[in-house]
């Protein structure tokens, strides 16, 4: 078993909090500026979103090692969306657009099979109720 | 509809990546030490944590206030757990202890409300699909 642990401490007075975690440099969170935070702090939503993200990578990377493709860059952009429901505000889903630079056309299946084997084993995407959509865009050099 | 948005930039044949969000700092993500990472990084399994901890806080403020608790200080502490499953890794859970500090005992009841509408309307700890647990523990001055 794995486990993961922040500690946060409320600033008295503010919306603002600072998250921290053992040795890693500490966030200072607010809401977002649509529900009165500040543009320059991180948001919980915009963590989530970028925890999603960025699993996806480091897990697609195992697969990349395994299946010996030669990827020279990796770049993605997440988008979340929430919508005002009954209960309140909820995810409603994200899609994640990676840009994948290969050094040959013969790594694009196998660069698609690393990404469909990290939607299925990254343990962050996995763990949100909401669908997450990856699209994959090939560049060969 | 609200949208958030990060950015992703991988540092080729390493298993770091910045992760960006407009106009916020920028952070350098590894998987976690236990599969190679950095202890200095946050990893997608911290953000993931935190984004939690953190939503649950900026909720719990809006029924503070509403419900006109004299809160002095919150602080919490939070703890997931990842487990290994025939899916691969998954999270199998979440504990979020907070200690409030209020200005009188009648503010106990209210605080009880308000963490229980804040687990009820949180939007982050309810996009994960694990048990989120939130222990509230407090002081009065």
């Amino acid at each position: 078993m794995h486990s993961f642990i922040t500690s946060l401490k409320w600033k008295p007075g503010t919306e603002e909090a600072d998250l921290a975690c053992d040795g890693k440099p500490t966030l200072a969170i607010t809401p977002p500026p649509a529900f009165g935070g500040k543009a320059d702090c991180w948001s919980p939503e915009d963590l989530l979103v970028g925890a999603v993200e960025s699993c996806l990578l480091l897990t697609a990377l195992y697969f990349v090692g395994k299946l010996k493709i030669r990827l020279n860059a990796y770049r993605s952009r997440a988008e979340g969306t929430m919508a005002k429901t009954p209960n309140g505000l909820r995810f409603t889903g994200m899609t994640v657009t990676v840009t994948a630079t290969l050094a040959s056309p013969d790594d694009v299946p196998k660069m698609q099979q690393a990404i469909a084997q990290a939607e299925k084993f990254c343990p962050v995407s996995n763990a949100v109720n909401y669908p997450v959509k990856v699209v994959l865009e090939t560049v060969t050099v």
